[in-house]
């Protein structure tokens, strides 16, 4: 059978790819009200394909926000496992859009890569899923496993709805397993199984002085700075080892095994002076970059600001500072805890003269991390390597994907994160783009598991 | 003779007042290129009040910016003191204009101040000289001192060529002292001699780390965030009891003795929670708030900014972060040693994983400091008494005015800074005013002072 879908697959090379296009024009941009037409376009767009497929149960659910896609077919037997696909049809805004080389919406091809905003995150892999069921269809007039079809619109804006449709709707989204295409590898062809995310916990805080800016002459000397004074708070917060210096911070991480230690440090390591510009790393006493970067928790500034930004000189006590803080976590970290340790912290940091207020970040995520050795994970590893003849990597990633936490918390089910991105394809930024030898040879990829899922009993 | 002026300033008071309306009105923003004619304009309205008040050596002179007035009138005889009266025609720009209750340019009397921009910041002051001249040589036929009289047009944007002429023509304008009214007083009605400035230095630096922002969740634990090392930088070089941290930075200080202690804290101390909305106030250990801001030494963080500043999360780890930073000096120090101190320190504590570039503030000045027991100053002191009932406090400003300190530099002589202004004038903001009372009773002040001065022998 996965020889028939294989050809098919070769087959309809140009059409998949026609078809993609047609896909990625729509400016799906969740973010901005202004693209709400060409959002719920681009819902009816998945949903027709999935209906056309051969999916006959299908349905554009409407949300508080943007639409659901919803598509089941469950007619593989009760033997067979039911799979739960993930994945998002909204796209990141383009700006700067001057400094795209060519329209973000209208995909063109060089070099063997397409480039459009979504083109990787995450239209692509999206759409590579959809051209494998309608393969199976289109083939052998089936499914080789139970599936359930999920394609939202407002994963680059938090999926606040999904979150809440996903607690109430438990029955229609329980399976087996989930999975998920909207990661990458670590290299350009280097197959790469994701078993681990990371969480996310954040805050803003502001210092607050003096009613208004103040000349530094008459005032300096009997106004704290509140510029100065947030530069104290936030340098007690992690050391110039990169030790995180806020208390409790490290008690419920899950310490980093020998043997995990030794399959991260298999995978090709970033050349950072190349990736960034950076020549000297620093990571976490008695870390290398690629163990803090996949398996350690960080604390980073994302933003700072206080006082006259413009040229020149000006000679004030600003009125306020403000510096907003994102924490990546591991697994055993509770991100609302973290989050009441760093308001703990700063409350403890303030001094005298100045007070502070605190925004936390509504949005948070645990970390989540899967047995490399799971079964699900093992023939995940299997189809990759079939069809990119090559081994994968198993890493944990830095990033968050916070519908998998939910998906682990909510319905302690695997995650599988199937990701066919690479280090190139620039998202979030202009220019995005995906290889086409990944888009091509990641359908079979994913032939080749379903196949293998449907032989597990 | 005495008398004789004091009336005539009596009797002329609402011509005084029409004529600095008219002088007000002329907008002389010297920051903005678009007021260039105005600024010509303004020079012309000097000159031409000079003229007609019978200063007969009366020039516009013009400079590589804006023209400088020049005046001398040198027949008191030798024995008399010669005086440089130096004054600044320009203004700050008015932004943001909407703020303004009135037209910042069509002076309005409300409540006993005049509205205007350049009210007290300087033209209220200069044409309150201008017309006390001008009393003396209508009613007694001349001045009872030689006068040089230097107005310039670039106070507000640093008076580089003033710089430069007073470097090139030391003969012109060498005198026995120089008056500055372009200063205030400690509190509405409470005269003040002023008998010290603070210097003045900066720099702006800039933490670089990678070429670009970077995603944080994939590179958090192998960069080093350049906001994370500025505030370790800045938290370094001042403690949180107001101690500046950097090495030799109070090496050249002269200490404050307690004589001046005694004369500071009997200037009535501001209530910092009115004035700023500061409940505690905080300055250097072992000083008050009184002797930190007009006889110590600060350093401030005057802006900082990195990365991300608008609403919510953006889970980047900065590219760059950077902080603009000023010192106010007291005597002794030298304002480049105290540059090189904070390079110094800066290139001590930039750790591995970033590099930092400095761009030092080129305009910079020391501290300006005269023995409030100086003859020149007492006989201030007297006239002030004499004319507002009142004894003056003696006290040393926070803030810097260069040209004292090129005058003491350059030149070796007294400047006696007589200034007219109050707390509430509101200099550099909108709605700056300056009190009739004290532009009435000033003049007096200065009538006084010009016949006491020439007495002396």
């Amino acid at each position: 059978m996965i020889e028939r879908i294989s050809e098919y697959l070769d087959e309809n090379k140009s059409t998949h790819l026609e078809e993609l296009k047609q896909f990625l024009k729509i400016p799906s941009v969740s973010t901005d009200s202004t693209y709400k037409k060409d959002v719920n376009r681009t819902a009816k767009f998945v949903a027709d394909y999935l209906k056309e497929a051969g999916f006959q149960t299908v349905s554009v659910e409407e949300t508080k926000g943007h639409p659901l896609v919803y598509a089941e077919w469950l007619e593989a037997g009760e033997s067979a496992p039911t799979v739960l696909f993930y994945g998002h049809y909204d796209v990141q805004p383009v700006d700067p859009v001057e400094q795209w080389k060519s329209d973000p919406f209208d995909a063109e091809v060089r070099e063997g890569r397409i480039y459009a905003r979504g083109s990787s995150d995450d239209k692509g892999q999206v759409f590579m899923h959809l051209a494998v069921f309608k393969a199976f269809f289109k083939t052998t007039g089936k499914l080789p496993i139970n599936v359930k079809v999920c394609i939202e619109g407002e994963e680059e804006i938090g999926s606040a709805n999904l979150y809440e449709i996903l607690q109430e709707k438990k029955e229609t989204f329980k399976a087996d397993l989930a999975v998920i295409s909207d990661s990458g590898m670590v290299a350009n062809d280097q197959p790469t199984i994701l078993y681990g995310l990371k969480g996310f916990t954040g805050l803003e805080f502001t210092v607050n002085g003096p009613d208004n800016d103040l000349h530094s002459g008459m005032y300096g000397g009997a106004i704290r700075n509140p510029a100065m004074a947030i530069a104290h708070i936030l340098a007690s917060m992690k050391d110039e080892k990169e030790v995180v210096q806020v208390a409790h911070f490290y008690d419920d991480v899950e310490p980093l095994s020998d043997e995990e230690r030794k399959l991260m440090n298999e995978a090709p390591s970033e050349d950072y002076a190349i990736t960034t510009g950076v020549k000297d790393t620093v990571s976490e006493e008695g870390f290398t970059a690629t163990e803090h970067t996949m398996a350690r928790p960080t604390l980073e500034i994302n933003g700072l600001y206080s006082g006259y930004q413009g040229e020149g000189t000006k000679t004030i006590i600003p009125s306020t500072a403000t510096a907003k803080l994102t924490c990546r976590l591991v697994p055993g970290q509770d991100p609302i805890k973290i989050q009441d340790l760093l308001v703990a912290h700063i409350e403890k940091h303030t001094p005298k003269g100045i007070t502070v207020s605190i925004k936390r970040e509504p949005l948070s995520a645990k970390a989540y991390r899967i047995d490399p050795n799971h079964r699900y994970i093992q023939l995940a590893a299997e189809s990759f390597s079939e069809t990119f003849h090559k081994n994968p990597v198993f890493v944990r990633m830095g990033g968050s994907i916070p519908v998998v936490e939910w998906l682990d918390a909510m319905y302690d089910i695997p995650v599988v994160l199937l990701g066919f991105g690479t280090p190139d394809d620039r998202l979030h930024s202009p220019n995005e783009s995906f290889p086409l030898t990944n888009f091509y040879q990641g359908m079979q990829t994913i032939a080749n598991y379903w196949n293998k899922l449907s032989q597990e009993k």
